[in-house]
């Protein structure tokens, strides 16, 4: 049975849903093709994804195509429950609410496992990792990875030969990151943190902590609202490129002194610690768009205040000893999900897709893949990307036949 | 006694005003500096303006002063009932509910004006007019005007000689109108876009009907996100600039049929019809940034629909005769007021920081104007955005004595 | 007779000016329809304009509606030879070359004058300065000029009551200086700049002194490459308008010490001073873009330097006591027209629009203008927008009658 | 001996190599650091690359470190003979001018082949086919490439095992592609086209054909003047991420009806053809920012055209049948190269870095290596990026060991 907060909440959630849905139109569309084959009918699905309406319409897609679909949230604070209730209505199982504790979130993680996924759909790859300390990999065909984050994990498994079933990182694919990390983070990010704050963007200094693709669409939006935008880099390419686009580059503890706002887009832990927070100005607004709420380290900053406050929801104010307030949203988690909706509908419409063609290809191939991490075929990959240009109406050239042979040539 | 929804919000309300009274601080330092000498003992102020934090912020500073506050809310829906509710326990009288119906928003008005007031601070004139119409503009001292709509009513009635007192523009003092229209509708309509639909901006085409200075921060903002803007206008330089800006230009039946998102921004009636909605494209979203619910002819809107229905908070979806949905975010009224928190707090410290002095202005020189229409003395104006460069640690230089003679000769 | 520097230079100046001429429809367009009028027969008119293709073209025009035209150029270093050599060919009388020392400057001034002209175009006012100490101004109908910096010296004059003809600000009308200033500026001096040094301007920090329409325009368009962009302000209405649209704000000191490149916006004089040069880069640019070469102090700094030395064409190098090496751009003339072509085709094309339409204005109102400084009327000024929109297909709507009734109202 | 234009133009063109070399910091602070060494003694370079100031400065470097260098140009069109002439003076034998013929310029191809070049510096690879076709590649000890055209030439060759010997992809090293391509070309050829036309950018449709890194510094650019930009891609991703960019994406037909401005950024054949010639506007302008003059159909152009006539330097005038008239910018090869001084001087300080220590790498490494195409060692191109910004004074943080150990694991 599935476990939400209140079945009551489901009509609002309905809602959201059907928005969602009606937008995601290269998802609806692949689904309406094959819908009457139901591929994957026999199929089970586990999937740890950020539970709101969008992915809610995943589930959905997969439950059209013949699986059968158990879900849990992927971050504890990211499960909307008007959309969690309304699902329950709507797919086999669902395990999750906003604000569980660690626990909670564990148990719900393992309840999806209980149900016997053969495919898993996973963000960050807790969901497989637990899968393999619990020592049912070997049941698994295979799974996809939304996350840089869990690519990483996933790559780090390979190498040390622990990878328990064949993995697509969906990631990789150009029709999720191409878009999703630059396009989906950087407008969400500031979506978050318009709604958590109410304060003007035009003047302030944002710093960004890392240029990857989500830092650059992050870097991108805050100069698009009149930002003055500071990068943070550990790679010299990147700090070099970030320069040439016209930011200021600088060591994190001289950009400490200076932020208004700070956003770390790393993947990696304590980028923002006890050394930052000593310099910081009175009023700094820290906010994570990273995977894990590892970026901020929360547990410094709390050490470190005289006291703690709850101010706005979704930001928590810590008094310094100096009597400097520091502001953290939502609690150093992905301020993009935790404050606002998340990606934006468009985005996540190809990612999802994406995710679609991923679990189809795992299940077509059971049997036929290593236990590697794998991308999506170029193939399908571009088909993705196809389908979208034509449902948005936009014009695409092709090469003629000289041009290929001239490509080809070098005489 | 203050009318409010519930009182028991007032805890939620309480904090949201903190949050925007610590960070509006051109008006904290005017108020500190000024407070020991209550210059405003002994006079009644009424308020009309979108009753939310920032606004909440202003009317207690008038408190401080020594002024006692009634206030009312400018639009049905622009009132926070938490913020309401902390305010009613906070200052004289408040009256004021989201979701008034047009008698509750008059009648609300009317019991602001029984309060007796000496200063009226208005936000559309609409509490002014009403003074007048009830005959007691001849109690009043004087009022003063927030918006470019309000002010041009005033004007209306200078020119008609049917003023009753003396008014302050404060719309156009350079502190509010250089920033707050541009900067503030900017990105606040946006955020109210954002937050109403999770759609994503980049590669949309937004189309921006009117380019004063609210339209010109609209399509700044939006092309800051990846839309594709399209500005409408009547006014042959402001399309010319437009058209130099970068932005697509064209009349507006042509952009109805190519929008994905409109935002009206005329201060005018009308401006998308009927004859709009029968082109516009199945999903097209319609948004008001002007101050009255005039501009998107709702009416007409709703003559067409088959059926209409609210599919998200402040998202009403029209199904018109041919199948296509088109959709209405805020009911038609401001966006940024309905579907977010109105512009961001540290345009409206200036906004309000300008009003403060207005009103001062009024007292200190009653029965010293005439019933015309006034600006805020240069000296005033220039004082505010001297503070704010100061508080925001700018700097600024000055002329040299052979600088000024040089500007001054011509020889 | 024409005094050129070669005219053997001709027919490369001839295609410069076809090639203008072809582009400048709006001036061919008003041209066209009234040449056969000869509205300007038996008139006679002076200018003293930058003597490039553009001013040709508007040269030209004057003549085929029957004028007779003289003309030199309003900067020592603006003219260019070929153009002139051409022109020479083409109107009445050229007085110019590229280089003149101040006395020539002078003297070809003082030729236009002894021609005799009815109508004086001017750039600066100083042909009109010139002809009031000549005591010959009782002769002129009027003038029409054509800068900010030459209205401020004319209005000037009116406050003292030493203006001997009625004058019409070209400068302020909207179709002039809502384009000219803003993009002409922005455009050509980056231009300038490029041509000049072929530096990268992307990751560079380019110190704008003057936050007006051409310091606007400048600071925009160096963004636009991606430079980091200082804006320099004595007013704080300005200052704060720079702040808020993303840009470092800071007094000429502080900046002085960042910068690699400099422009000067300010139609003042000594506003990069030994002080600046004292404190700048090794390396850094100083480039001018206002209208006289008063704004980078040329003397100080050429006092201060132990060398100096052409190392590029319209690059000067000053090496300081300390080994820092300083780069003047064009001597400190306007960089975008010695270093450049000045404006852009299309942005001249209005300005010099207004210009004809302002003679002829001043021609058929002989006799009924005041000594003043006046403004084309609104119909005229509109005439030209709405003209430009036309040619460049740009739709435009117009007002309903309703619509029009709705803004007169104020009930 | 060295064949050059006029030995008379060598101190024009001394200067501006000295300009060049003294802003290429991170050339020559590797030059001095190896300097003392001559690791290149005994070794002969032949060059073949855009002859102008800052290869003059390539080529000093390469004999300041013992080499004996050879070189001409790798365009018939973008030799400076101003720079050649200085640069014969300088180093052992330069074979270049503007404006060579086709036989001219396989000549002197030949002539640097003849002086028996060890390493090949090449520039779309037309000196090493060469060496390949003379059947002297076997005495080269390997080359290097700076362009992607010629690399994706060399990955042919290598692909048909006709490869002679290794070659460095310098092109794709990050210190180059990251930069040269995108920023690069971006600037310079905004800055050709201004330089040529004097056209106004802001308002101008541009399109930009190819979204490659080329394509999308030239859209940025011209976006950043306020252009209305338009991209024509053929892969479905590179189209999808020009979308979410806020481009105008349609196919090359549609496009050429819009366009004001067309630039060719593919590295392909015939991308503008007489089918795209025959629709579009009077007046269209036509340049080509990619290595051969291939993209524009010349040919094609000509055929069409009723007459043809050069109108200003650099653009060259076609009239068609009915009227229209459309302008080649330099002779459709590269504009930033041919009507401007190409790469901003930074750019190619980062590329020629790069082309430095590939050179040092064949040299250090005969014997060693295959004949396959190689990129430079990380390590190696890391240097350069690390160099860059030290000199430029920008701030680098760098991983912690913990932050690493977290990278590596998946627990």
């Amino acid at each position: 049975m599935s476990i939400v907060r209140d079945v009551g909440l489901a009509p609002a959630g309905r809602r959201k849903i059907e928005w969602a849905m009606n937008r995601m139109r290269v998802l609806s569309s692949l689904v309406s093709e094959m819908e009457s084959e139901k591929p994957l009918a026999g199929i089970s699905v586990g999937i740890s994804l950020h539970l709101e309406a969008k992915t809610a319409a995943l589930a959905i897609s997969l439950e059209r195509l013949g699986a059968r679909v158990s879900i849990t949230s992927s971050n504890p604070l990211s499960a909307q429950d008007d959309v969690a209730a309304a699902l329950s209505q709507m797919i086999y199982r669902v395990y999750a609410w906003r604000g569980e504790t660690d626990s909670e979130y564990e148990e719900n993680h393992r309840r999806v496992l209980a149900d016997g996924p053969h495919i898993i759909v996973d963000d960050g790859a807790d969901l497989s990792v637990m899968a393999h300390s619990m020592g049912i990999a070997g049941r698994v065909f295979g799974a996809t990875e939304e996350t840089t984050t869990g690519v990483l994990r996933f790559r780090a498994m390979e190498r040390d030969r622990a990878l328990g079933f064949p993995v697509i990182a969906v990631n990789d694919a150009k029709s999720k990151h191409l878009y999703d990390n630059r396009f989906g983070s950087g407008q969400s990010v500031v979506d978050g943190v318009l709604r958590a704050t109410n304060v003007q963007i035009g003047g302030k200094r944002v710093v960004v902590l890392g240029y990857g693709w989500v830092g650059k669409g992050v870097a991108e939006r805050f100069r698009g609202l009149g930002a003055r935008v500071i990068v943070v880099e550990v790679d010299p390419f990147k700090a070099l490129e970030a320069y040439m686009d016209g930011y200021e580059v600088m060591g994190s503890m001289d950009a400490a002194k200076l932020g208004d706002i700070f956003v770390t887009c790393t993947g990696n832990i304590k980028v923002l610690t006890d050394q930052h927070f000593r310099v910081m100005k009175d009023g700094a607004l820290l906010a994570n768009a990273g995977h894990f709420d590892v970026e901020v380290d929360v547990k410094a900053l709390r050490s470190m205040a005289t006291s703690e406050d709850e101010v706005r929801p979704n930001v928590r104010e810590f008094v310094m000893p100096d009597g400097r307030r520091l502001y953290l949203l939502g609690e150093g988690r992905l301020v993009n999900l935790v404050a606002a909706d998340g990606h934006p509908i468009e985005v996540m419409d190809l990612s999802f897709a994406t995710q679609l063609l991923s679990v189809l290809y795992l299940v077509r191939n059971r049997g036929r893949l290593e236990r590697h991490v794998y991308t999506l075929p170029d193939e399908l990959d571009e088909e993705i990307a196809r389908r979208k240009l034509r449902i948005e109406g936009v014009g695409l050239d092709s090469l003629t036949e000289e041009q290929k042979r001239y490509l080809e040539s070098w005489r």
